[in-house]
Order: C-alpha cells, then sequence, then structure tokens
C-alpha cells in the first residue's frame, strides 16, 4: 500500500481487493455491488440463501453466496443488512471476518407518519456495535448516505457525493476511502473516529427529509478537502 | 411573506428583520453578527454583561446589550451560548422571547485528548432542550456547521457551505433559510424536523475531526438539491 498522506487524492492502490456485500440483497447492497463491479473489482452478494444471493447478483456483475462464505473469502467485508439483526448475524460471522476490514454502513432508523429519525443504540452506533461484537476485525463506518436509487439506476454514471469514512485504524480508514472514490464521483473523506459514526449513521434521516422536501436525491459533499 | 414553496431559491423577503445573537461575544456569535450585518441587517449582539456585548459588537457592525435587551428587541434572536449554561439562559428569557422565532445554533460537544465527540443530551438536543423549555417560541435548529474563523476573516468574501435547517413550524424554518442565504456563498436547506436536530449539532464533532485531519475549515454542501 501507499505512503500514507493527508490528501484524499494520495490514497492506497485497492483495485485488486475482492469485496463481499453482507445482506447484499438489498438496494443499498446490490447498489454498491453494482458500482464496484463497475470499477472493475471482484464483488460477493452474501445472504442467509446462497440462492438469493446469486439472483441479486445476476444483473449488477456479482457472485452470490451465503453470507458466511461471503465473508471468508472477501478481501474486504461491506455489512449491509437491515438494522434488526445486524448484531445477531455479526455475531455469528466472527470467526472469518477476523483481521479483515469491516465497513459497516448501516442506518438505525426508525419510520413514522413524520418520517425517518434515528433509533437510540446502546453502543452509541452499528459501527461501534460492529466493533464490540467483531474484536478481531478492523471496523470502518462508510457508505451510510449512498442513495440506492442513484447507484442502481444505469443512466446515472456519476454520482455527486462524499463518502464519510469513520474509524480508528488508519491503515484501514485509507483503504475504505480509496473504496468509496473507486465508485465513479464519489469520493472518501476521512471524518472522524468510530465514537462519532451514530451522528453519521443517524443524519440519513436528515437525508431522508431533504429527499422528501425537494423530491431529489440528495448527497453530501464536504468543501474545502 | 412570500408564498411557500419547495425550492430553496424561492424563499420569504427577510432583508428587514432585526437580528439578535444571545451569547454573541464568542467567535461563533460575532462571525454571524458580521456576516448578517454586512448583509445590511440590523443586528444585536447579547451578553450577561452590555459592555462585553458592546465591545464584541464593535468592529462587527452590530449594537451591544444585555441579553434580556436582545431577546426582547431582535425580530428573529440566536442561540449562540456555550453548552454549559444553554437551558439557565433560556429559561431566564421565556417571556422576551415569546413568539419568537428562535435560531439555535448551540454544539453540545466534549474534547478530550482525541477530539471532539458529542454528549448525551437528555432532550435529544439542544434545539429540543430549547424547544422544551421556550414553549412559547418558535423553535428552529441552523448554524451549527459554520466556521467562525471563516466568518471572521475579512479576506473571505463568501463561505462554501449549506446552513442545515430545521424544525417543526414551516414558516418560521423558511425564515431561516432566508436568513441563511443572506450569508454571502451560504445557502439554508431544509433538513427535517427538530427530534433530528441532535445528529445535526453533532455532526460538528465530525467537521473538527475533518478540519484537523486535512487542515481546513470544512462546511457541508448538500447535493442536488
Amino acid at each position: 500500500m501507499a505512503e500514507r498522506t493527508d490528501s484524499p487524492q494520495a490514497l492506497p492502490e485497492v483495485s485488486a481487493l475482492s469485496i463481499g456485500i453482507l445482506g447484499g440483497t438489498g438496494d443499498q447492497g446490490r447498489g454498491l455491488a453494482r458500482r464496484f463491479a463497475l470499477a472493475g473489482h471482484t464483488v460477493l452478494i452474501g445472504s442467509r440463501s446462497a440462492q438469493r444471493a446469486q439472483e441479486a447478483a445476476e444483473g449488477v456483475g456479482a457472485r452470490g453466496a451465503e453470507n458466511a462464505v461471503v465473508a471468508a473469502e472477501a478481501d474486504v467485508v461491506i455489512v449491509a443488512v437491515p438494522w434488526e439483526g445486524h448484531k445477531q448475524l455479526l455475531e455469528s460471522l466472527r470467526e472469518p471476518l477476523d483481521g479483515k476490514i469491516v465497513v459497516d454502513c448501516v442506518n438505525p432508523l426508525g419510520f413514522d407518519k413524520q418520517g425517518a429519525y434515528a433509533l437510540p443504540v446502546e453502543e452509541g452506533s452499528a459501527a461501534q456495535q460492529a466493533a464490540a461484537v467483531l474484536t478481531g476485525s478492523r471496523v470502518v463506518a462508510a457508505f451510510h448516505h449512498v442513495s440506492a436509487v442513484l447507484l442502481l439506476d444505469p443512466s446515472v454514471d456519476e454520482v455527486d457525493l462524499d463518502v464519510l469514512v469513520l474509524g480508528d485504524d488508519r491503515e484501514a480508514t485509507d483503504v475504505v476511502q480509496a473504496l468509496a472514490s473507486r465508485i465513479a464521483g464519489a469520493r472518501g473523506v476521512y471524518a472522524g473516529r468510530l465514537r462519532n459514526a451514530g451522528q453519521v449513521e443517524a443524519m440519513t434521516a436528515n437525508l431522508i427529509s431533504i429527499n422528501r422536501r425537494y423530491k431529489v436525491h440528495a448527497g453530501l459533499r464536504v468543501t474545502d478537502v
């Protein structure tokens, strides 16, 4: 890997890394799978059912397998499961995820008539819960604000957003920033330690409010970086 | 006021509104005062001490007075006090703030060797605490992410950020969006109800992390709006 720098433009070479996406049958997972496959990565979509994984992988340039197989085979593993069941799934995959970079992009949100709102999380955030469960993994938080609609839309060549990347392991956050920047139009920006992941996850509720008010697919850009 | 629309570009006319800033002797308060004065607003800086308020007002084109005087006189009142003492100050100003638009921009943050982090707030956020205390006011949350350094820098003609505006009173959030857009370079964007203000306040910790990593004064822009 390349040397560390403080520029988001100078990041390690990650094009050879394979990417696994747990819970990759949902829209967010399939959208990320599609964009990483377009960027030339080997992408593995995981699900409880190998067959559902294979079905989801069709059409986005990925391979499908059971979550445990994906966790064992992929170089970097993205967690894109629903918040319900998040902890339980990770507990079941502690061994295959040991030593790996695990990227949590789960948003613990509730929904009612007034829209989305952040759910309280005992550990502070989904990412911190992942870190508490996966003590042998290098947990990073990222990809919370990507619009699944845009990622899956074949008419969208580039997305217009920065991916906020959080974590306590500098080498791991550098790798994830570089991976984020492989998505056409996106840029990975370091945005703090894992203890500050909760508000990034929760901000997804605000983006949903923005989308509803303005009828858009909003993203965030960080200025001056 | 102009008719409601869903465009951030079409907002009510607010140029005649006077703006009071409670705790306006701090950098954030003085920075906002300076920019609103530059935009042509009458600006009142409030402090516990009228003398300190007058000193802070000098050089930024504002007038200084005691907080209670500012709360009574200004059309729109911005709360820019430190988190410590936030609740107490607002409790003391319930009467003069009754019926007014009160804009809370307070970030409940702690700091240690690893940087900034979000403090837990019983009411969910500083803005919700303000709403709980000021039951007769129209509480809006905004201006959390503005960089005091940039606001105060005479060489900075325009800031590069969107001001996220949150609240449950549509007319009030429209007014605050319009006010935010009076700051050269800034744009007021509606970003949800008050119950989703906590993560916006807490995101200031992430911006501090970004500033530290990249040696910048970061802001956020909302794309596709």
